[in-house]
């Protein structure tokens, strides 16, 4: 058997990244706060085998205007921890990826529950590194300032070692349990850390046995020079945000030649870019869906956010007519002007309808049938510009649905996607290798 | 119905606080780290109607000698809120108590995740706040120093006025999730804390909705005079260790008068002394358990400690005869030799014996009949000297079995106990009232 060459992660957290999503006609309107609703999304996902289900993280409620804020689905979220054991307990082998602050952790709580989650769902737990970009997370820990981009990446990568030197506190065959002798574990395979950096100072050893997984995995997301660095000496799966193919070819060559500037093997990386997925009968139809979802974002704060991103207020315009070709270019504002104009074109968008586009989900999105978008999922791994996808749901439950039922299918009769797990890891899953232990062999 | 008098949580981190219960035959060795153990446990204490599943915690590996250490079972435990979240789904009614540390940890990340498991469990979280008196624990912190008693439970005063605030962010009937309109919540039932006090500064507001008890239940367990004086004003469990009636009499009646005086209903206030229970078919057979358990205990490991408690190198007597009536009173020993030789004495033990007795378990035991046992504690609920009690099993399953299946009968018969739970949160069980939220009336 070789290896399904297609990966696929949901992101469950927000359970949409589309502002409209709860509103849509037959959505959950409290899916993304609703454990029996998030329960019984990670099980469909599970039954169509995709590799994990992902939680992105913040620290803050996010700051934005009250007016956005007030119509926020995500406002009121689970903490990724107890969520993710929640769900472990009601599934079998899908992963769970949480995401976890270098900036706003300890490493050493940060290596224990990662280690627990791993344990408690036999080696399904990733951890999504992430240095916290959003500076209102600082002011609800005692800081009034934000840590420097920079600086945030140098402790990231010093936190990393710190955490996976504390997972390597017991050698995986430490514990005896010999009711004989009386003897829990051998005293010569725990390790003691003593770890003295620029940042941190741990001493450990870890209170938890190695992970199942020897290290849960490794996801990253950054896409600055210095997250770029940091995801090649140390990441396992990468999620980005590439806005289109040429973009995420850019990201993948960039990425894979890292790793092996880094001393990797390139495979050992697998790179997930995230992207909406709405699925029709027809493309025409699945594209009504999209422009029906996109009219339930709030026009007044969506042309706010449009105003900004083109450098000019265009809050005066006729909703309903088209953008006019005249939008001035601004130094504030180069490439999203551009690219929002180049979307208004093809799409042939009014400007209520671009307003609610880029403020309902701007990113990355396949809008087809199965057979289109399995088409175009081909080509993205054929020509190197993915491994996989972070999927994202434009509304829930029916998005889950479409995706499962319709398009995963077809993807398994294309050979692109596995039709049962292989193993009982995440790890097994990606085609990811067991990291050996640091302090023994 | 009158509310059951009795209050019963069972500690279980460790599963048994006896050094010896791995070791006793037929016991699970690695009970304390086997999610499918205690699984099966916590099912077992909820079919009896206990009140809640206690976890302890420790962030460090405890320091002791490694000739001790190698032979403790609780060297690798689950960390408290992944192993409670995955419980809470397997479960329906009892509570779960999670510690979590004021001295190193962060109000907006405990707050968060006692929220989250709230909601998960559907109002059955409790928090057990620790200031951490375990120096060990500061230098896997970044700290050389440990934070002295007093700045500790002074922060501890301040981080709980953050917590209770930060769960208090948004009015309980903030959320609207009006698909019609768009309005997802109501801005004007989200209050931002703004909390800045000697040594916490915290913003808010918490990114997730009013717990489902208003507040996850407060349990506390400092018995120095500033623990008592947080008990009595934070506190709705006190978890405690006296080692007899007498002195949990003189407890009892401190911490009520203390709750008065800070303006509270004493009722609100449950205090549950930690005990071991042993039970056999007859008194004499429960002690020759627990004999059986203690022989169990490392020798070499538990002489040192009786030399060190009675202020006397015992390490050269001979271990199978009688402790010598002439132990020298020292300075450093006064309280421990006393009880020590009176132990000794009382039970007719060998020096072996009362090192094996000490260093396994040298706490409050009831060990008898359930007839007995059950005449003890309605004894001790009688004479004020406990609300109920923080039972910590022999060893498991077989520890577990003896309480549930064989005394929770007995207590039921007396009217001592509840049989079936009235309520549906952990608040209910213990018949403490939902707070009032701080902002919102």
């Amino acid at each position: 058997m070789s290896e399904p060459k297609l990966h696929l992660t949901a992101f469950m957290r927000p359970v949409s990244l589309h502002t409209g999503a709860w509103r849509y006609p037959g959505a959950y309107p409290d899916a993304n706060f609703n454990f029996e609703h998030l329960k019984s999304f990670i099980q469909k996902l599970e039954a169509a085998k995709f590799d994990a289900f992902f939680m992105a993280d913040h620290l803050a409620v996010l700051n934005m205007p009250i007016e956005a804020l007030k119509r926020s689905h995500t406002v009121t979220s689970f903490e990724p921890f107890t969520l993710l054991s929640a769900l472990s307990v009601v599934t079998e082998k899908i992963g769970l990826a949480a995401t976890a602050s270098t900036t706003y952790d300890e490493p050493y709580h940060i290596a224990r529950r990662f280690a627990s989650l791993d344990h408690i769902s036999n080696g399904r737990a990733a951890w999504n590194i992430v240095t916290t970009g959003n500076p209102e997370a600082s002011k609800n820990f005692g800081k009034d300032d934000h840590l420097e981009h920079d600086q945030r990446y140098k402790r990231a990568r010093e936190f990393y070692d710190v955490v996976t030197g504390l997972w390597d506190s017991f050698a995986d065959d430490a514990f005896i349990r010999d009711q004989q002798t009386g003897i829990y574990f051998d005293p010569e395979k725990l390790h003691t850390l003593n770890h003295e950096g620029d940042d941190l100072k741990v001493r450990g050893p870890l209170n938890i046995a190695r992970p199942v997984q020897g290290w849960p995995v490794i996801v990253q997301a950054g896409q600055s020079e210095p997250g770029r660095q940091l995801a090649a000496e140390t990441a396992e799966v990468v999620f980005c945000a590439p806005g289109n193919i040429n973009a995420a070819k850019e990201l993948y060559a960039d990425l894979k030649k890292r790793v092996v500037a880094a001393g990797r093997d390139p495979n050992h990386l697998k790179i997930l870019p995230a992207a909406l997925f709405v699925i029709g009968d027809t493309v025409e139809e699945a594209k009504a869906k999209r422009l029906s979802l996109d009219s339930l974002v709030h026009y007044d704060s969506s042309i706010a956010s449009l105003s900004s991103a083109l450098g000019t207020d265009v809050s005066g315009l006729d909703p309903d007519g088209p953008l006019p070709a005249d939008i001035p270019e601004t130094n504030a504002s180069k490439t999203s002007r551009a690219s929002l104009i180049k979307l208004a074109e093809q799409e042939n968008l009014t400007v209520r309808q671009l307003a609610q586009r880029s403020g309902g989900y701007g990113g990355l999105a396949f809008v087809g049938t199965p057979k289109t978008i399995a088409d175009e999922l081909e080509t993205w791994l054929r020509e190197n510009a993915a491994d996989g996808f972070t999927v994202t749901f434009p509304f829930v439950p029916q998005g889950i649905d479409d995706v499962t039922q319709r398009l995963i299918p077809e993807l398994q009769s294309r050979g692109l996607f596995r039709r049962d797990y292989e193993g009982t890891t995440l790890r097994e899953h990606l085609g990811l290798p067991r990291p050996n232990n640091k302090f023994f062999a």
